[in-house]
């Protein structure tokens, strides 16, 4: 068994896990993981075929395979040109898997592979039934080991030492874009590979937008709320951290609905070990915000797994059975929203161990004030 | 009828064009043509449904709504909250609808739509046929207007000075990753407000790679290649921009290389002009690389349009038969790679206009050599 094969025993079992005929995946965390690199997922579809029996297959864009012929993939690999189209290429991919049986579940990372990339794999599987096994295929980056935990530490020190540099340049007058891009620039300052994502920059009524994004047209005030959600990532492993402080001053109603986030943050991490599940976590934090004055400005749950990608299992929220298990990370987010008004969010990054939790972020929590004169 | 209303009118106007009794759009470039802003496309799905005739309906996260309200959106908005998940508000949103005959044509973007929204919607509306109407639903952004190319020419001019200052301060025995970071704080110095996409910094045989991913253990060397593919965005638009240099030296054979990319770009630009289809500057590309010793090194198209997405049409390559017309905006990117030794590519961003050509980047094309002691 080459490299390759090797590499994709852990996709085996979460198919024969699932009942899965066969599965595909595309460009993206699990890519990486199975593979060991990631391509760009752009207009040319670039998809990997695994029967649950028989050698597995490629469809590679020609203009990839110099760098696709890098990865040791021990399958057949189907390349195909700009001029001619991908159509043939799924095809011949088919007939080298000897098609698939009526009603064989075949499954697909549902919530990263493209409706275009689905219709190419149903013109060559037309008796498939095609299911969404995101969940299944996913759990395969479930559990990290130390390396990856150690990744995951490298981007968490940049970003909060990024994040620690922004604060001291922050000033009243400024715009939120002007305080994102100081951010970005402190961030791959402090040895960010790439973003996580976008950063959040969000102040005086934008905060309370959990999504919001940065005005270059509102200059942030005193008592105003500045939320920053963002994270470098690292060796493609990807922090996420939020703290959000108050611009020169805080009214004491602020400082209540501040207080209250972070108790729930606080109360969030405590509810953390092996053997409890991910709604017991959620229920702890809803638990304390629904008996907080401030119960009607819940907007989300409390978190997410964290790894290759920015958002992935577990869930943490309530209804979900997950069992928290030593090795799995997410973040610990719980937020409010006065909408129009201010908005609070405190996330963490945490990973489970054989005991309870490592908090990979160490950011101080407490009510900080930024920009004073 | 409202603001928002009237935003949709090209919507409308695509989906008659394409016989579409329905259309859906999620966030991305569409999104954000149409409404005005766009939303992060996440775990969460956030869907807006529209039928030739009735009213709009949009699937919304309940976290999203304070953002989506903002949008001004005319039609029913139908939210969920992650305990409960969004199936019910799919429900809500088809019956808002009254649902959709057998056999009606449901038009896709399916390019950008993931395979889990597509089931959510299957499960509405299981009647319907749903259809790849990406090039339908995206023509609404094939034509750029004056304030487009402004936002264009932003980016472009901020991605050229970073480019500049970068290639300054390259040195033998940098890596691709040290060069990448430069690059990108470069970028964000020079008034980036994010980035296109994660730059392509590529040096010595991985410049053969037309979609390398930088080394962090690879110094660059006299006499190699350093190929750097890259842009900012300025208001969303996105600059995309190639260039090729060579670190202290090189050899006869790599400028003869490179001439021939150069020449094949100087013919590309020059056989734009209204009217011509975009197979024509595709063909007069190619040809002029078949004619070249180095007719065995192509892989890849002449093009693809620029805007509000990084990849979008018009696809500039052989059996394209779209005319070019006044508007339009993509890049002119010739490449020749040699796999394990070179590879080179020349990007420009150019837009047509009534008589022929804007070239929107100046960037200069000449053989560069860069980093000499």
């Amino acid at each position: 068994m080459s490299a390759a094969d090797r590499r994709l025993v852990p996709l085996y079992r979460a198919m024969e896990a699932a009942n899965l005929d066969a599965a595909a995946f595309v460009p993206g965390p699990n890519f990486r993981q199975l593979l060991g690199r990631d391509f760009h997922l752009m207009e040319r579809p670039l998809v990997v075929i695994v029967p649950a029996t028989g050698a597995p297959v490629a469809v590679v864009p020609n203009l990839e395979m110099a760098s696709f012929e890098t990865l040791g993939f021990s399958g057949e690999v189907f390349d195909w040109r700009d001029d001619v189209g991908p159509a043939d290429a799924f095809a011949a991919a088919g007939q080298a898997m000897h098609g698939l049986g009526r009603g064989a579940r075949f499954g697909l990372e549902a919530q990263r592979m493209r409706v275009f990339e689905l219709m190419a794999l149903q013109a060559v599987f037309p008796d498939a039934d095609f299911v969404d096994a995101h969940a299944a295929i996913s759990s395969i980056r479930l559990h990290k080991d130390a390396d990856e935990i150690a990744c995951l530490r490298a981007a968490i020190g940049t970003s909060e030492a990024a994040l620690e540099a922004t604060l001291r340049q922050v000033r009243v007058g400024m715009t939120e874009t002007e305080v994102g891009v100081m951010l970005v620039r402190e961030l791959f300052s402090n040895g960010a590979e790439s973003l996580a994502f976008d950063p959040i920059v969000a102040a005086g009524d934008n905060s309370a937008q959990p999504h919001a994004m940065a005005r270059a047209d509102y200059r942030i005030r005193p008592g105003g709320a500045l939320l920053l959600d963002f994270g470098a990532s690292h060796s493609g492993y990807n922090a996420d951290i939020t703290r959000t402080v108050f611009v020169a001053e805080v009214s004491e109603t602020d400082r209540a609905f501040y207080d209250t986030v972070k108790a729930a943050n606080a109360t969030g991490r405590a509810a953390i070990r092996p053997g409890r599940t991910a709604h017991d976590v959620d229920d702890a934090v809803q638990s304390l915000l629904e008996a907080s004055p401030f119960a009607a400005f819940r907007r989300h749950k409390t978190g997410h797994g964290l790894g290759l990608d920015v958002h992935e299992a577990p869930q943490i929220m309530r209804g979900d059975a997950t069992v928290l298990d030593a090795g799995m990370v997410f973040t610990v987010e719980p937020g409010l929203y006065r909408p129009g008004e201010i908005g609070v969010r405190i996330e963490d990054d945490v990973a489970v161990t054989t005991d309870g939790i490592d908090c990979l972020t160490a950011f101080p929590r407490d009510l900080r004030i930024v920009g004073a004169p």
